[in-house]
């Protein structure tokens, strides 16, 4: 049974335009484009978000450019605008492909001589990732008068914008072009596009403000379609050293192979990278629905064009938590990448590597030695995490926040991606010099924080952040303190590897840092689970945590004053009760479960989540995966559906204090990946051998699947409690 | 030339009433009886504050009690009442005589026969700290009919009241009796009063709701004065057994003895007060006078009545700040007492040694060892202050401070005190095992708190709040660091002593505790001054300061959104700023000024006076002191006369956030003795002597006055740049 593989959405409603403009995204890596209707110009948030390239303005936040928009397009039947929301629709739906990454829309309007219909179609091509394939398709049921203007819309939408300057329009042959540098680098970015129609028309050019359009005239037969294609590319200063004249060439070249042509390369490359990824769900086909869309949005932005590049926090969406890395790709999308496309896990890992002197430099900054990782990572590993990022609605007044400084837990996730990717790819090759140096300044970043106490014989560490981000400042979080542990010991097993392999940096004396690593992983404080009481078994996720205030979530939501009032800070209403805002312990559980008894692990997963606001989208996920392997996938369900349905329901949380922050979750698709997968599937590795061991909630009767392990890619197949793993 | 000895104030201005009663009040040390009229009530703030006796009622905040009042009284002329604010005056004055405590004040009312004059006195009596003695008198100019209706009124002016139930009153041969418990503890307090007429009148008793009244009543004769002696007594359990019985045996003995007796003894005593302490100042009398009048203050409040108490922050003024003791007494109050009267700084201390067991109690709730003393400090060391001490005034929610938690310089204070103490008196017997465990404890403390990072060699302290309470949750404070230096090295010396003279307590390994000091005494991270720049010889308050916005004290006051929003916490005004609340650093270099060249002194009391609000009334007499050590007592001058005259002018502040913090301020006063004579005056000790190297500001000619160094009382003159030091 072959599903859909459409997401559709019938009748049109003006307010819903931020939100389909994420579940609707096409993209491929080297862009995004919003779900956004043709006609829509920047207040209804269109966007083609560029990956990799940022800039400053003013004083503003540094976030990624917006191209300027080639999918811009509107129709005028006999001398009056057709376009939404101002021309109420006859009727009016959309969606997107999700198999294949395409765009779609269907609109009739009903006119004073009859009506019209227009579908248009767009994919951004994963075949060659500078090119977006559009069409434009009209029909009417009399002769109408009907003009098509389409062209290049450089009144982008930006939050913290405008980032182009010196933007130039140009006209040649048809082809239009326009053309603008960024506010701080003075990178230069091209956007050219070319239309072809299938009816003998002229076509001339018009500028109206900061448009340059194609206006493409026709009288129609009542009945029949006509059709435009269009083709645009995008090229900027980080692709080549000349982005007009190469896009001007690429333009005339991809306009000549047709939409027809470039249409099928990018399907197969589509069904290419399904072949390896797609989940088959047996029993329950929404979950199986919405795992895959989950997986189209996780390929949709992985960034295969380049060797070293990372996935923002909110994908190719839009400029929303600036187009940042975060601990997200690591921790939630990594296993994605790993299990179904090794080679995109690697550049992903490369990114870090790529990054390790921004890491050195923040460290330096704060006072600390080795890598201390970016908290909100763009080029070079710049953090553009703000000391100030959000505003107190009560005051207006920019909150003092230690995202920055404080969320220490960072540069062990980059840690942590690397050793997975090695366990799981046995790709020794990243561990050049390069990478051992990583592993091992995030070593060194721990020990330069550690604390002793005179009168205590262990290791502390103090006034951090942990993946709760609602108690700032607080000692020995064990999240962090078990990460720490963890890259102290990952440093000292990668500078023994090194030392046989040859790729030991010169700088470093192993040995020294060897014996200094393992005392330090030894004598590291980690909270331990309560010996008796009523919270017998309960770790504490801080020092001091069990004496908050036990107040419920439903007694703190009450206090709140203001419906966009943040629940952290000094004095928010989370701050001083034992409310918390993600998985912690219970993300530390999950990563390390084999260490504790399943009994412990429950008892924690009861004491905390009650207590979780799940006010971040990377929590239900962690939820969903402990709650497996408590041997309850039925509990688990729940949380994975809502990781695997945050792009496609509405409802996510858009805003923090007064600051916008929609977009898409793909840290919760691949929470939704690894719940399936890892959780439901049970694939783990033991003694190096990849094994399965089902734990599968009612609805679901058996999944297939493939998964890479060791450069091997395997075929999983599951029946109930029976499954089998076999090389593909 | 003699001065005239009293603070009169002319007119009547309602508004003034809460500041009156302040800059009034009389005291004895065991009760303070607020500068207010007799026929105020409760909204007017009278009170008679009564000292190391506390109760809390409710939610509300621990606080002492203000016993039931017995100066009650107001005039009825004619069958028509005759009190302010409600009547207005033909004219009124009041004042104090400050050199021997008594409260006055001078009313004449215009009544349509006639003029009626009404004078009042009273003093809490200093040589029987029970006793408070009144007189009344008036005088007509017709034949007024006119009763006298005093007695005591139970509706005390309370902050977190009512703290006294179970109320009974109690008549009997014209003694009134008010008795009653407190809330918490239920502690017996009983206030009794009796008058006697120098007229025949028959004299009758009333109850009017809370209180119970005598009505006198007379037809004056024209010119002629009519008197009425009021003797008031007030006991509680903490006093005797039977309160009652006590109230009502002392009130008539009392009453027995007569006013003009009672006052006698009474100026007797503030005689000899003045004997050791008065200071006389030649060519600046209002430099004298508000030198004095600050002493007035603290012997209005030293608790010479018992063996161990110590005074709080606002005095006896009332009920704000918890009639809690502070660091104030230690480093601020101490000089005075040590100087003029060593028993009572003996008293002081003892207090400190006596709530040890509160101090230890509170270090191990917070993990720590030794003795962590309260910030607030109230009967048994236990700790008044509050985690909530501050209301938002955006939001009304209380807001979480840190001074209990995190204000760890508070025991350094204590063992300063006790240090002082003995360096000054000379009399070890102070450190007995108990005094000896004090210090020792408080070191243990900062032996507790100190860090060392396993890649540095120093260690460290952190996560305080030091004196300028702006900045919170701040690592390696220099005030802090170098007063725990201070504790750490004292514990050595008085543990080397206790050795010797064998009051060492048996549970002490001396040679350990000795060694562990030793070594971090030694080894304890001190801020050092900038070794070049543009802040060359200024010392970095706290790690991070000099990164902080340098924004000047106006933009910040600029920045208020409400004028009683509090400028510290989280978000404050000043948190993200260089400004600061009072001297910290220059507390520091002020207190070790001999540890720096005069350069670096003055190099830091430039930086940091633009930086500091004085936004509390320690911080101008710090800067005064400091002034005085480089050599500039003209520039400490003006913040000699803010510390002199913090009770003699209106504007201090009298709001943190929405709290009343209004009263006196004997830290202020003790500021003001210390600029005095240790900075002005010069007088130090080298080599175990009592040297004078005065250093005069322009205004002053000469200085005399006594001083005790070692048991001996030495009289000082200053002339110019002359002095002389003799044995008296």
């Amino acid at each position: 049974m072959m599903p859909e593989w459409v997401i559709l959405e019938e009748g049109y409603a003006e307010e819903n335009a931020p939100s389909l403009g994420n579940r609707f995204l096409v993209g491929n890596g080297y862009m995004g484009v919003r779900g956004t209707l043709e006609e829509y110009e920047a207040d209804k948030l269109p966007a083609v978000n560029l990956a990799g390239i940022y800039d400053k303005a003013g004083d503003g936040w540094r976030e990624p450019i917006n191209a300027p928009n080639p999918c811009y397009a509107y129709l005028k039947v006999d001398g009056e605008i057709y376009r939404l929301p101002d021309r109420e629709a006859k009727s009016h739906k959309m969606g997107v492909d999700y198999r294949h990454g395409i765009f779609f829309r269907e609109t009739v309007w009903h006119t004073q001589r009859g009506n019209i219909k227009l579908w248009t179609e767009r994919f951004a091509s994963m075949s060659d990732v500078h090119v977006l394939g559009m069409r434009y398709r009209v029909c009417a049921d009399f002769h109408a008068d009907v003009e098509l203007l389409t062209g290049i819309d450089s009144a982008v939408w930006d939050l913290n914008g405008p980032h182009l300057e010196r933007l130039a329009m140009k006209e040649r042959d048809n082809t239009l072009l326009v053309y603008a540098y960024t506010h701080e680098e003075d990178i230069p970015v091209a956007v050219a596009e070319k239309v072809k129609a299938d009816f003998p028309t002229q076509i001339r050019t018009t500028v109206k403000g900061e448009k340059m359009l194609h206006r493409i005239n026709l009288i129609t037969k009542p009945g029949e379609e006509y059709s435009i294609e269009k083709t645009a590319v995008v090229y900027t200063g980080k692709d080549c050293k000349n982005p007009e004249a190469e896009a001007q060439r690429a333009v005339e070249a991809k306009c000549e192979e047709g939409y027809d042509a470039l249409l099928a390369a990018h399907v197969e490359r589509w069904e290419e990278l399904w072949k390896h990824s797609e989940v088959t769900i047996l029993g329950d086909e929404s979950a199986m629905r919405a795992v895959n869309y989950s997986l189209y949005h996780l390929h949709s932005i992985a960034p295969r064009h380049t060797d070293s590049l990372s996935i923002p926090a909110r994908g190719l969406s839009g400029q929303t938590y600036k187009g940042a890395v975060f601990w997200d790709t690591e921790m939630f999308m990594l296993d994605f990448f790993l299990m179904t496309d090794p080679a995109t896990a690697r550049i992903l890992m490369k990114y870090r590597i790529d990054t390790l002197e921004g890491a050195l430099k923040k460290a330096a900054h704060y006072g600390f030695e080795g890598a201390f990782y970016a908290w909100e990572s763009q080029e070079g590993g710049f953090d553009a995490c703000s000391d100030y990022n959000v505003t107190d609605v009560f005051t207006g007044r920019p909150m003092r926040t230690f995202f920055k400084d404080k969320q220490m837990h960072i540069s062990a996730a980059v840690a942590y991606g690397i050793l997975r990717y090695v366990e799981w790819t046995k790709d020794i090759t990243i561990l050049d010099e390069k990478g051992v140096r990583t592993v091992v300044e995030c070593a060194r970043f721990y020990y330069s924080l550690l604390l002793k106490h005179l009168n205590k014989p262990y290791y502390e560490i103090h006034d951090v952040i942990g993946p709760d981000e609602y108690h700032e400042r607080i000692n020995n979080n064990g999240y962090t303190n078990r990460m720490a542990k963890f890259t102290l010991e990952s440093a000292v097993e990668v500078l023994k590897k090194a030392k046989q392999n040859g790729t030991l940096p010169k700088e470093y004396d192993a040995e020294k840092l060897c014996e200094e690593f393992e005392d330090a992983a030894r004598k590291l404080y980690l909270p331990k689970p309560q010996q008796d009481g009523e919270k017998k078994g309960v770790i504490e996720q801080f020092d001091g945590y069990f004496t908050l205030e036990d107040a419920s979530l439903e007694q703190v939501r009450g206090r709140l004053l203001h419906e966009k009032e943040y629940w952290g800070g000094a004095y928010g209403v989370a701050s001083h009760t034992q409310i918390i805002k993600q998985a912690d312990v219970v993300t530390w559980l999950n990563l390390f479960s084999e260490e504790y008894d399943v009994e412990t692990l429950r008892e924690n997963w009861e004491y905390y989540e009650p207590r979780t606001e799940h006010g971040s989208s990377l929590s239900a996920g962690m939820y969903a995966m402990l709650a497996c392997k408590i041997g309850e996938p039925d509990r688990a369900y729940p949380f994975f559906l809502k990781s695997a349905m945050a792009d496609l329901q509405a409802g996510g949380k858009e805003w923090a204090g007064l600051i916008y922050i929609g977009g898409t979750h793909p840290a919760a698709a691949g929470a939704a990946y690894m719940t399936a997968i890892r959780g439901f599937g049970g694939i783990t590795i033991e003694n190096g051998k990849l094994v399965c061991r089902p734990s599968l909630p009612k609805s679901i009767q058996g999944m297939q699947f493939h998964v890479f392990y060791g450069g091997q890619e395997y075929e999983v197949n599951i029946e109930g409690n029976e499954s089998s793993v076999k090389a593909f």
